[in-house]
C-alpha cells in the first residue's frame, strides 16, 4: 500500500512505539518496572519497557504483548489503560518516533524475565526512578503515570487492582498510604470504603491476625468509579 | 535520517494525524464542529477536523494549528487536552495511520472558516452527529470525547470553559444541564458551585434580568479540580 497517497509535502513517515508504566506496591513502596537498555540509543540506561507497534497490531494489543514479554503477566490480570501519547520532535535520536504510553497497575508481581530488548529488568522504587536519568523522555512519562495513579485513587476503585485477592480493608489502606505517601485514619478509611457502592464484595471469610480481631476479607466489586470520592 | 535504524522486521513506517473533538453549547444543545470531507477517502462524508502532524511539529502544536485553521480560534482561549490515541490497523484505507485525538471545549464559538481540508464546516448537535455515519472511526472518537466532557464536569471545573466571561451561576447551570441532558435543582447547584474552592471568582458586578433579582457575575477561578465533586 502506498502510504504517500494522502500525505502532503512536509509530512514524512514516522514510527510508533508503546511504552509501559508498570506500577506495583512492594516492600512498602510504590515501585515501577524498569529495564536496562541492551542496545543503542541510550544503551545501558534505565528505561520504561516498550517497543514498536507491529504491522497489523492494534495499540492495546501491542501494550499487552510488551507487558507479557517483560513480565510474563497476562494483561487480563491487571489494570491497563492508555496514559498519553508523546511526540516531541526530538524525543528519539533515531528519528520521528511517537510513543503511546500505557499505565499498568497490579498486585506485587513476580520478578520479570528479561525479554529480547531488555538486558536486565528490575523493580525500582518510584521516588528513586524519578531522580535518576531515564532514557528518552521516560522520566516525564513515569511522572505522568504516577500522578495519574495517585489521582485515580481519589475517584475510582483502581486501588484494589494493587491488592491480591482476597484482601482486608487494612491491605487496601496500605495501598492508599503507599501510593499517596500519607497516613490515613483507619476508622475513617474503613467507613468510607465499606460504604462506597460496589467497591468491595465481602467473601464471608476472615483473616486471623497475629493479634487483634479477625479481619473481614473482600474481593474487588464491579464499580469502577468511587462514590463518594476519597480525597488526598 | 535513516528511520530504519531501530525498526525490526514486521514494523513498517506509518503516519500520525491529530483529530479534534471541538464542543460548545449553542442554542440550548451540546454541539460538535464537523467538516464535510473535500477529498478521498470518505469524500463528502462528515468528519472531525484534523490533519497530519508535520515534520518538526509537536502534538499539542499540531492540535492548536488545526484548531486555528478550522475555527480561527486561538487554543489559548479554550480548554484543549489530549483525549486518546486510536490505532486500529484498518481505521484508514490509505494505510497505517495513528490519530491522536484532542478534546477542545469553549464558549459558543464563531462559525468556522472552511480550511484547506474542509469543503464545508458546521456545528452539529452531538446527538445527531452520533447517529450519523462519520468518516473513519470518528463516531467512536466523538463518543469518547463527549463522555470525557460529561465525566470531567463532575470532578473538574472545566464546565466554566463553556461560559463566556463574565457569567452567572444560572449560565453555568445551563452548561451542566445541556451537557448532562438533565435538569438540576437551582438552589442546590448554587450552593455547591459557590462553596467549591476557587471555582468561581465574583466580579462584584451583577446582571439585571428581565424579571427577578439581579444575578451576581463571576469569572473562572484558578482551581482545576472541583472539590467536592458535583455528581451526575
Amino acid at each position: 500500500m502506498n502510504m504517500s497517497d494522502g500525505r502532503p509535502a512536509g509530512v514524512s513517515p514516522v514510527s510508533v512505539t508503546v511504552d509501559l508504566v508498570i506500577l506495583t506496591v512492594r516492600a512498602g513502596r510504590l515501585q515501577a518496572l524498569l529495564i536496562q537498555r541492551g542496545k543503542i540509543p541510550f544503551k545501558g540506561d534505565l528505561a520504561l519497557p516498550g517497543g514498536y507497534v507491529r504491522d497489523g497490531e492494534g495499540l492495546d494489543a501491542a501494550a499487552a504483548r510488551e507487558l507479557f514479554e517483560e513480565t510474563t503477566i497476562d494483561a487480563a490480570h491487571l489494570h491497563l489503560e492508555q496514559l498519553r501519547t508523546y511526540g516531541d520532535p526530538d524525543r528519539d535520536p533515531r528519528g520521528r518516533v511517537f510513543t503511546v504510553a500505557y499505565l499498568a497497575l497490579g498486585p506485587n508481581l513476580p520478578l520479570p524475565v528479561a525479554g529480547t530488548d531488555a538486558a536486565e529488568a528490575r523493580w525500582c522504587p518510584v521516588d528513586e526512578a524519578l531522580e535518576s536519568d531515564l532514557a528518552f523522555d521516560h522520566g516525564r512519562i513515569l511522572a505522568d503515570g504516577v500522578e495519574r495513579a495517585r489521582a485515580k485513587l481519589e475517584y475510582t476503585t483502581v486501588a484494589a487492582a494493587f491488592c491480591p485477592e482476597p484482601f482486608t480493608v487494612a491491605d487496601l489502606r496500605h495501598i492508599y498510604e503507599v501510593v499517596w505517601g500519607a497516613k490515613l485514619d483507619p476508622s475513617n478509611f474503613h467507613r468510607k470504603v465499606t460504604r462506597a457502592q460496589d467497591f468491595l464484595v465481602p467473601t464471608g471469610d476472615h483473616r486471623l491476625p497475629d493479634l487483634g480481631r479477625p479481619a473481614a476479607l473482600y474481593r474487588r466489586g464491579p464499580a469502577t468509579t468511587l462514590t463518594p470520592a476519597i480525597l488526598r
